[in-house]
């Protein structure tokens, strides 16, 4: 004898699913604001220690920063700097001082105005996966992407109304030579999408094409963009305790010009910080606060963000884990050291899956309960992300899309009012009845519930009779429809013939001759 | 150019992986003991607003009680009674008088005195699924389950250290015949298991076995159970507030020997309860305390629990929908109303998948953390349901243990002191340097991090190598391995052969032949 679901649900087992088919459920486009309190497993003393701890660092061990531009800048604002070994040791006073000129919030501006978002203030934005070197789909397994797939990855980052940004490109077109790659991408950042896009920041060059082309989408000047900023350009620190000279440029550039820079040490505890997650998080820290200060060297109240991207690796074989315990726990207190700055909070959604299985899924929401209940304020990589984020997968894409959508709805205030307490309903059906018929549930139930983009809810012998189709397959002919059914958002003919001109001059110049 | 991890997690692709074969770590066996608060999602205003909500509908409304000799107890207690109605009306003070009789928290007797949980005060007890119809595997797919397989299933809960309480059976043994096949159960959850286990409590009889022969295991007699409760039993009200006759009798005679009724409504929004969250909850919160009520009139100080169930359904099919941002929603508030009442809270860890893909995954992720972050203090099903709760799954049993172990390890304080900081490894490594070979590395790097019990962290040439095994696959073989190192917990010879001969006799009794 069954009890608790087991009886009732074949009792009531459903009738025959009657899911409206060739139309895909969506939320509508919308950030999240967080209706509560953040979840602070640390006391504010703990913070003040790790605080503190990473000040020692930056005062007795200090950083080794390989650009002589950046270690210029840095002994402009007073700090003790040593040329000879490349290395520049922080005054804790000097330091807090610069980190606190950084706002606590700002906004970012897209080609549609009506896809602007606000960073940091109790809301979040979801942006795509940027960075991964491999494409996957479940048709040709995992690739080297070609520039077609990564247009095709755009339309659909377009097409999800719950990923707010564009991350970084998806993953590498292998077919196009890598020194102009970052234009052409930027060239379909621009035309496939009207949200806001992230740049590539490895260096002058790449930061500088993003600046001119965004002043040409936009119709404004290199200049005019410091105004409010189209840019959120991730520089990672290269753990430990140091910066080197592409992304040192990097950020230079983008901070020159008002842009938004992510500082995102990459400290995997065991690796290239200590085994102990406080020590990574200090160290994590130090890092943040010197890159944070150089962007204010750079430009006193340019806008920047607290990257935290703690994790551990697998002691036996060196492996980066993504989504564990560990994981969970340094993004909550990532967002306490965050707020102990007065920064918007940048965290990642996650694993080290390398198919897209039940670890993928459970490591991912490990990763964005850590990263929602710590209040992030950029969710990177939100969607898409396989493989310890070698991999960009089209399924996953669709998979996160879902988890994301059922975030925003969990965060949705909850309603509590004489018409939600229902109590005419409950008088009306009375004991032993059922609701389906009643005008409380009429009147409500088309938009009562979350509706699902990817999940199945049918009894087990409708599931049958339709295939037996897993969430995977599902993603697959979703990701396939959406790009079917994508529509390119309009853009001035002018400003694409300006953008196509810059590409191809730049193009001349970088590879010395015409590529058509 | 690719950057965060893309870049760096190529750079560091680490060594062939050389994880041990034949070995399956596990966590130990220890009760959750939450560090922190909940997140408690409504104001205290608004948990008074459903509390009294509730109470008008049970004085004004009431319930259907159709067994007499509850209509009985409820009459005794001056409660306003209607027998031909077969309905009770319910005095507000009344109700809630009786309700703060029961007991914030309690213990819970095992075989094995080690195995002893407490229930409520900050701690949490997972248990295994317990009601499924059907039982299913990689193998065999779904099919209905024999007494073997309800075996083999019963000792892989004993194997898994993070199952603290056995959950009633796993699935139906459809070999057995019905109306005995609670006794065979309950003589395998005995000897199988040193765990503490769930009894059916479907009427008198089941209830009365159970008592019967935990007493026999006990060495003491069915009174003597009344010092310690031995016994939590799931009673479900049938919502819309009715209480039926098995379910009535089932908790009668549990909470008359001191045993803890887990009362839980089974309110599914937009069918057997309003379509809006509140209202849902406000009659989860009715009935619960209705039937609660009945265990205090029955035994004073009886030990209950507030068992959370409320869910929604989809309003297109009415298929019953699990994991859903208003199940974590449900969850949350049910652990704030449960505290209200000052009751130990009961949720749940469900999904509406028919398969172990990344659905069932991410749904049941929803409701891990939607119960945890509520602090649940009983979690059932906390490891094998799939499909709705119609199938308990081998692989989702392994799955689950592993989100589990994963929870567990999240729970654990986070430790900041001078060691963990790890100042000294810091000045050791120095900038640019690595901590593989750090003497503070060395000294903790075995026990550092959470070891998974399913998850597969190899690089993807690794895992390709190793024949692309997903993680259903590897459930699939780590419960065999496990059934095949399980070792069965000694019993008392003599234990044995009392329990043998009650089974016997009651078979006799209640087929009117000797079954052998």
């Amino acid at each position: 004898m069954s009890k608790d679901t087991g009886t009732r649900s074949r009792r009531r087992r459903p009738a025959r699913g009657d899911r409206v088919v060739g139309q895909i459920a969506q939320r509508p486009w919308k950030q999240i604001h967080y209706p509560g309190r953040p979840v602070e497993i640390l006391s504010a003393d703990q913070i003040e220690k790790i605080h503190d701890t990473a000040l020692v660092m930056l005062e007795e061990v200090g950083m080794k920063v390989l650009a002589d531009e950046a270690r210029r800048l840095f002994r402009s604002a007073g700090f003790d700097v040593d040329d000879g070994e490349e290395h520049v040791r922080f005054d804790r006073n000097l330091v807090t001082e610069l980190v606190a000129k950084a706002p606590s919030s700002f906004s970012l501006r897209a080609r549609n105005p009506a896809r602007n978002v606000d960073v940091g203030d109790g809301a979040a934005i979801f942006a795509s996966v940027g960075g991964p070197a491999y494409c996957m789909d479940l048709d040709g397994g995992r690739r080297n992407g070609t520039y077609r797939e990564t247009c095709d990855f755009l339309k659909l980052v377009q097409s999800l109304n719950i990923l707010h940004q564009e991350g970084g490109g998806g993953f590498e077109a292998i077919d196009l030579p890598p020194e102009t790659r970052h234009l052409d991408l930027y060239h379909a950042q621009i035309t496939y999408l009207d949200k806001n896009w992230q740049p590539w920041g490895i260096g002058h060059g790449q930061a500088r094409d993003a600046l001119e082309m965004a002043a040409i989408m936009l119709g404004t000047t290199v200049e005019g963009l410091g105004e409010t900023p189209v840019f959120t350009c991730v520089i990672n620190t290269n753990s430990p305790l140091q910066l080197d000279i592409p992304m040192a440029e990097g950020l230079i550039t983008m901070s020159t010009h008002g842009q938004a820079v992510i500082v995102t040490p990459f400290t995997l505890s065991g690796a290239m910080s200590p085994v102990t997650l406080a020590g990574a998080l200090a160290q994590q820290h130090a890092e943040a606060m010197a890159a944070i200060a150089l962007t204010q060297i750079v430009r006193p109240g340019a806008p920047v963000l607290y990257g935290g991207f703690t994790s551990n690796v697998d002691m036996r074989t060196g492996a980066p884990a993504f989504g564990t315990p560990e994981y969970v726990q340094a993004a909550q207190v990532s967002g306490q050291l965050a707020r102990k700055l007065g920064l918007p909070f940048r965290s990642s959604n996650v694993t080290a899956a390398n198919t897209n299985d039940a670890q993928a899924a459970y490591e991912s929401q490990m990763a964005l309960w850590g990263a929602m209940t710590g209040q992030v304020n950029l969710l990177m990589h939100a969607a898409g992300w396989l493989g310890g984020g070698l991999t960009a997968s089209f399924e996953k894409l669709i998979i996160d899309a879902e988890m994301l959508q059922m975030m925003a709805a969990y965060f949705e205030p909850f309603a509590v009012n004489d018409d939600t307490l229902a109590l005419d309903a409950i008088r009306e059906v009375g004991p032993a009845g059922h609701f389906f018929g009643a005008a409380h549930t009429m009147e409500r139930y088309e938009q009562a519930f979350y509706t699902p983009l990817l999940s199945n809810w049918d009894n087990f012998d409708t599931w049958v009779e339709r295939g037996q189709v897993n969430a995977e397959t599902r993603a697959n002919q979703i990701w396939k429809q959406l790009l079917q059914e994508y529509e390119q958002p309009p853009l001035d003919e002018g400003i694409n013939d300006a953008l196509l001109d810059y590409v191809a001059r730049r193009k001349r110049e970088m590879l010395g001759r015409d590529t058509g």
